[in-house]
């Protein structure tokens, strides 16, 4: 069964058809039938009237007779009173001013037709079936319904010669811009309403006219220069009448609508009349800015004073709870979108509308206050005065409207050549400017930034183009106070960081056992205070935003409101500079770390001279060799150690990304003061705001931080593993020393000597070694007998570094001769390796010797740090004599690998995640990039690592694997 | 200057007052004055006459003569013709049937207000001034205005007698379910109308008749068991006229609605009429679905016929964006909200509907073809049939309501105590059933499937609760060709992987020198299956989802449809069934590598006796031990190796979050044929759809995972650094080689016998080998002279392992030993650790002389893989006389660490960030849970390797760092 049907609608009934809406199709009518006007029915053809009509599709007529007409309602014949009816239109002639009478008026039927003429005082209505009353001031002027000479007919009234004082210039035109060379064009709706409109404002102070006047007013912007005949016409009416005004206001003359401001700007906007204290409590009535508005069509009818909400005021269109949203008080609203042109000409009707604010006053009564405008378009002498940043200058005014198809019109019911509408709307809402809880949620007066903009039939309607509407909300307060208690922070921290970094420095210095400040030292100035400066900006925008977060979405009375855009600028430029001064910082950490002298003592003697078991000659064999591969174990350990971060960078971003965008927190980022993690989908909520996006991010990203410091330090460890304790037994199980300088005479020392004596052997020594440790048979590994004191921080003379350079000496020549020599394509030589494998063995030498106090002149004590000295991290005290050597905590040594630096490498991995959230909003991304940039940091520092560790030890980077 | 002005809106105006709408006051009218009906100006008081009105605030009014009194049109004063005005409401009293008469026809005053009786056919109207007909039908009754007995009026019409032989039974009900008790209640809206619709649907045909009394039979759901009057009613007078059918359809009688479908339901529902071949392109005209509705009001009205578009039948609002979103093809659209119940009484209208859908046919005639609606409370008798899931039972009808406040009234003005609403509307669209492109996009008649809820007064409306509205459009196909092809490939592949698993079992059989089935090539043969179902059933379903990923997503004339929530289902299990073979994969991994046998062959050879220097006595030194720290070195680095991966599982994470997240791949995934990655904000999406997530992030997981097996392939081992390769090196410098066995008799070996003879030596004989190697100066590496073949498969007879289980027996004593001393409470002995260190030394020494061929019954010969054999990574001869070590690629050895099988790791990850996406259907949380899982199981690889490898030889945990 083929269920299809032929599509067809009203509109296609034509002629003597109708359309059965049951079967939704057009059919024939009767005979002597003729479709209804709706099309839905049959009428009787004119010549026939209506005998029976049961609703269903037939109906009956009947024809009249040939001298009669149909009555105008159908249903009977009736012959003409005078002569005979029309034959193409079968109606009754009559003459004009007459009308037709078909009935008596207890409804009999006439026996004919009669023409009737209207008396004096009426004319008959458009249907010629009555006479009506004609306006009064025809009658007043003629007793007639003529307005003859001298009076003045104008917008369908007569008025008295005089009377019509204003009428608009004969080459008065609407200044539409798209026109261009100001050359406008003459307005249907001006030139039909302007002169009777302002003679009834200024005679009889008629409520619609003197609306229509000020409506006409604001069509042209305000505008007083070139087209400001109704703008004057509207203040010289209210001038005439400046001793009435209403409730007081100046501005407001009497029985006419409030156009202009003429109190100073800053004045009127920091009015502090509302007494509502705004509230974040979505529930309260105190939450919701209750704008009201006035609407009035263009030709001065009152339409209601309505609340703004449900989209009044937003063309653009939306769920009525996204709609509402722009008015939850402190939500920053943008809504903006495209509307097809036509909608401009075929939707919108011409509204004009009064702003206000509605408020309870300290009575409790109802009031409203009234909502400044802000028209861009408007213009002065020729200059648009409200484009331009000094609030002086501005005009202030009252009325607004959304679209005007009717200023364009070149005749009544032709579309308008251009429409006007409002491209951008901003309510623009200020918190009053005392200082925390005096504030207490109350605002300024809100302002009303209006843009208009033009379309052109032409072009915007025949080319079907898009238009832009921008609505916004937004919030502002005076942030002086704010910026300045960042300033003041940022300045006084500043200053300490300064002086930190110059004590630093200064006890650099006596590290690198310089007697006087160099160029070196200013340098290390510079690097320390840039470190440092990293955490004073960190600390204070983190301050700072946490401020904002923790105000501005836990306030229950409005007191703050979010920076905007440019207030927040100081904030973006400070994080920006904090992430650079740590990533100075961490340049610096890499240059020092990656330059660091390190050196692997070897304590193992040769055990004894090697001989063959079948050579009989003592004397003959060989001192037997040392095994290098428990120096080649411990580099490599080292090596692997040198980029081992203390916590887990994987884990950190992953974990911060799943609290912010899986658990939702990034929900509480936004300019809005709902503070849920789990957002409806159908509510409106605000943009994301930098201040917060930071705040919530770093703020959770220090935490997990902190707690992965916290497990790794007490829990893994302790319990599970710890690389660092690892290192130092496996180089008492080697039998090796680190000896690591940083500085020139400070640094650190990792005493690695076994209580065995040896351990260059085979396993079954070693297990033996491993159990009398166990079993507590030998001594402790202390540097000093009977502890167990392995790391040290070293301080040395000046003496001491001269001789460990001495030895170098030799090491760097060789390298430089190599380059030499590799410049001349030539390999290099056996010779050349023994040099520096000389220099080992006499480094080797001599540390072994310094450390076991063996020679006179080079020589140290241990003792502990002062608590002053190891919480500034500095010595007091140089070495003059003898060197320190001091009891450290026992890792203190990670300070020349990342393990010791996780502080400084997580602030600036959290700086590089703020940062490029700043610049993508995005945390995913941020997440992404960290992660990448912190890989490849790793692997910069371990390669660097890797290549300094072969130079300064000797051992091959083959075996730094 | 306080700008406040107190609040007042129209209403608050009453008595003497009007609201001055210049000022938003309340004005007091002057004297004789009283506000207007409007309330925006002031009318004369009664008994005063209209002087003269400006439009101003201010009227002049005059008092009449206390024998006059004013006009209706308040202009004039007039006595009454017949005694006193009314001194109350100063009107001229007149009788009933009368009309009040002031003017002449000609606008003239009268001299008196007359009262005119209305001739037979006509009657006062409601204001009394004028004489209007009277219905037909009472003309015809009485030639008058009544209806005399026998007439029957009913509904405004007066029926003859007989005329109305349908009543509602007495007890007659509506039979709302929130009452309960099918009691129902009586409603105004059946009482008044539907005796009057009955007659004169059945005697006229009339059309608003037929319309009325079809709603009412849609009110009841087209009940006809119980309160089936209004229904029977319907059908009765349909059959009556069964002879004149709309458009020859059976089910439409002429001049009505058509509601009951009689065909049979599968038959309608796949007709193949409508001839639109839908496309994607949205800027065709195709690529919407034309829904039109004929919308009619309850009383029967022709309301038009209407595009469905613009939320006509969606009750949830939203942008015009959107609501037509729904109508979008293919897009699968479901929205819901809540709507205040309040809403249901005071803001939507009772309207009826019938819909269609539009299209063209060949001729290129506009059709509209019927949608058939299933209303889900359709009952007979008794029974819920449309809520049935066979087809058969179903009762398809045509109109529908979305909103029903009409029916629940119990008096014409009182509102509803119950409203019904359409609370759950889908469109269920179903592609024809042809194969491929024979299909063109083509559609069988939409289905609209509708369930009605009920609010009531008492509750709803009171309580002022919300109720939920979901509209949903849905798109199936038959999809049995695809489910069968994947099953059919599932099988088909699983057979395969079955028998490739019996191959591999049966090589690991071989390999583990069985010579018998047993029970463990049995879990073998179960462990190898699963893992290679894994890799079948990912395969298969990966297909599947790119198949739909590209057909849906990338079609230009529709001719697939995403599977429905239903159809998916095997595809999720699926999914959940490769995730759980592929963890069976790994586990089985885990116990593979985690019990490998391993042994650090250590070639060197003691360099002589050690004698001290000033010892003169040859024959007592001891042998040179030979250092054990070379084997501790390969041994961690080894330890190092085991857990390490060949990609990046971090980078394979977030760059995979990248590309879906922050490029916007995700939104490939959505339910709609857009196939864009940037989305309009404003526009529909619609939901994810778990095939397409799967496909998605399944495509980029796979190609990042080959992007980076290339990389690290090609360009990292390449060109910066190869860890298994530098392993390699190092055994040879540690003159150490590695053996292997990850079976019984199967294994690898690394040849690592240093080409220098000896590598237990200082530094500077270190650095001479490393030169002479660089130089070429020294024989090559490999197990063979001459060649750098240096690492192998090992296939060895069963000799071997007797041999090798032989010396490892003592160690695996004496583990049984230690865990009963452990028991006891002792500490280890001495004694035991030397047994372990001889089996450590014996093993050394048969290894060494299995490697130099140094035993005769025991020996190997080194070959070539067969191509087939290293395909199918089996051997095809079994060792009997001698063992086979097989060259190799120079990295088989990875098979028993991580690094050899990525490609299972990476697959494992991947189906675990699927499944955990299937879950919560968010990418970054599956990142998450896949980063951790991963880093868990390289721990714990780590850890159980660490364990087995300290075991295996014989190296403490302690320098496995």
């Amino acid at each position: 069964q083929d269920y299809g049907i032929p599509f067809a609608v009203v509109g296609d009934c034509t002629g003597e058809t109708f359309y059965n809406f049951a079967e939704l199709r057009c059919q024939s009518c009767g005979a002597s039938q003729t479709g209804s006007s709706d099309g839905l029915s049959c009428d009787c053809a004119s010549g026939f009237k209506l005998v029976s009509d049961s609703g269903g599709i037939d109906i009956t007529c009947e024809a009249c007779a040939n001298n009669e007409v149909t009555t105008s309602d159908g249903k009977n014949c009736i012959p003409c009173e005078s002569g005979v009816p029309n034959p193409v239109t079968r109606t009754c002639p009559c003459n004009e001013g007459e009308i037709t009478v078909e009935y008596e008026e207890d409804g009999s039927l006439l026996d004919s037709s009669q023409c009737l003429p209207c008396v004096a005082t009426t004319e008959p209505d458009i249907e010629g079936s009555e006479c009506v009353f004609c306006h009064q001031s025809f009658v007043d002027a003629s007793a007639d319904c003529d307005c003859p000479p001298p009076y003045e007919q104008s917008g369908g009234i007569c008025f008295s010669s005089g009377d019509l004082l204003q009428t608009l210039p004969s080459d008065y035109n609407v200044p539409f811009e798209s026109i261009g060379d100001d050359s406008g064009f003459a307005s249907w709706f001006f030139i039909e309403y302007y002169s009777a409109a302002e003679a009834l404002c200024r005679l009889y102070k008629n409520l619609t006219a003197c609306q229509l006047l000020s409506n006409q007013c604001v069509m042209v912007d305000y505008n007083q220069d070139d087209y400001g005949t109704t703008c004057d016409a509207y203040i010289e009416i209210r001038d005439g009448f400046s001793s009435s005004n209403a409730y007081d206001i100046p501005d407001w003359p009497s029985n006419m609508p409030w156009l202009y401001y003429t109190d100073d700007v800053e004045q009127v906007l920091t009015e502090s009349t509302i007494q509502t204290s705004f509230r974040t409590n979505t529930s309260s009535e105190q939450s919701m800015l209750n704008i009201f508005v006035a609407e009035y069509n263009a030709t001065g009818s009152f339409l209601g004073l309505h609340p703004a909400e449900n989209g009044k005021l937003q063309l653009c269109p939306d769920t009525t709870e996204k709609l509402n949203a722009a008015y939850q008080f402190g939500t920053t609203y943008s809504s903006s979108c495209t509307i097809p042109s036509r909608s401009f000409w075929d939707v919108y009707k011409t509204a004009f509308f009064d702003s206000y604010i509605h408020y309870v006053d300290l009575n409790g009564n109802e009031k409203l206050y009234p909502i400044p405008v802000l028209v861009d378009n408007y213009k002065e002498n020729g200059v648009f005065v409200n484009q331009m940043a000094v609030q002086r200058d501005w005009q202030l005014t009252r009325r607004f409207f959304l679209v005007d198809n009717v200023s364009g019109k070149t005749a009544v019911d032709s579309p308008a050549r251009y429409v006007r509408y409002a491209s951008d709307i901003e309510f623009q809402i200020t918190l009053q400017s005392e200082e925390g809880e005096a504030r207490n949620g109350k605002i300024y007066p809100p302002l009303l930034k209006i843009k208009y903009s033009e379309l052109s039939q032409e072009n915007d309607y025949a080319g079907a183009t898009s238009a832009r509407i921008n609505f916004k909300v937004t919030y502002t307060m005076d942030q002086a106070g704010g910026q300045r208690a960042m300033s003041i922070s940022l300045g006084v921290l500043s200053a300490l960081a300064a002086l930190y970094g110059l004590l630093k420095s200064n006890a650099w210095r006596r590290r690198s056992g310089l007697i006087y400040i160099d160029i070196k030292t200013m340098f290390k100035f510079v690097a320390f205070t840039f470190g440092l400066l990293g955490n004073v900006f960190f600390a204070v925008i983190f301050c700072y935003s946490l401020y904002w977060l923790l105000f501005f979405k836990k306030q229950d009375v409005f007191n703050v409101v979010l920076p905007t855009r440019i207030q927040e600028s100081a904030f973006i430029a400070y994080v920006v500079m904090a992430f650079i001064f740590k990533g100075f910082d961490v340049l610096h950490l890499f240059a020092v770390q990656c330059t660091t002298d390190i050196f692997l003592i070897d304590w193992e003697r040769s055990r004894g001279r090697l001989v063959q078991a079948n050579d009989s000659t003592v004397s003959k064999g060989n001192q037997a060799p040392i095994s290098i591969w428990r120096t080649y174990f411990v580099a490599n350990e080292w090596n692997e150690l040198q980029a081992t971060r203390k916590s887990h960078v994987g884990l950190q971003l992953l974990t911060t990304l799943f609290l912010l965008e899986v658990i939702g927190l990034v929900h509480l980022t936004t300019t809005d003061p709902v503070g849920s993690v789990t957002p409806d989908p159908n509510a409106y909520y605000g943009n994301y705001d930098v201040i917060l996006r930071f705040g919530v991010a770093s703020g959770i990203y220090l935490i997990i931080g902190i707690v992965q410091w916290i497990f790794f330090t007490f829990v893994y460890e302790r319990f599970v593993e710890d690389s660092l304790q690892n290192f130092v037994d496996l180089c008492s199980m080697a039998n090796i020393s680190v000896f690591i300088l940083s500085a020139n005479n400070y640094g650190h020392y990792i005493h690695g000597r076994s209580v065995h004596g040896f351990s260059d052997t085979n396993m079954k020594e070693m297990r033996a070694q491993l159990k009398r440790e166990e079993e507590n048979l030998v001594g402790q590994r202390g540097l000093l007998p009977s502890t167990d004191q392995q790391t040290f921080e070293v301080l040395l003379q000046n003496k001491f570094r001269e001789n460990y350079d001495r030895i170098l000496q030799p090491l760097n020549l060789t390298r430089a001769e190599q380059q030499r020599a590799n410049q001349a394509q030539s390999n290099r030589t056996g010779t050349k390796v023994d040099t520096s494998l000389e220099a080992y063995a006499t480094m080797n030498k001599f540390l072994s010797a310094f450390i076991d106090h063996g020679m006179r002149d080079i020589d140290y004590i241990v003792k502990d740090k002062l608590l002053f000295e190891k919480l500034l991290d500095m010595e007091f005290y140089d070495p003059m004599d003898k060197g320190f050597v001091f009891n450290d905590d026992g890792h203190s040594f990670d300070q020349v690998i990342f393990f010791g630096h996780e502080s400084t490498l997580l602030l600036f991995e959290l700086l590089l995640f703020c940062v490029v959230d700043l610049i993508f909003q995005n945390y995913l991304m941020a997440g992404i990039v960290t992660f990448i940039a912190s890989m490849f940091v790793s692997k910069i520092r371990g390669s660097l690592g890797r290549y300094n560790l072969a130079k300064k030890t000797l051992v091959d980077e083959r075996f730094l694997i």
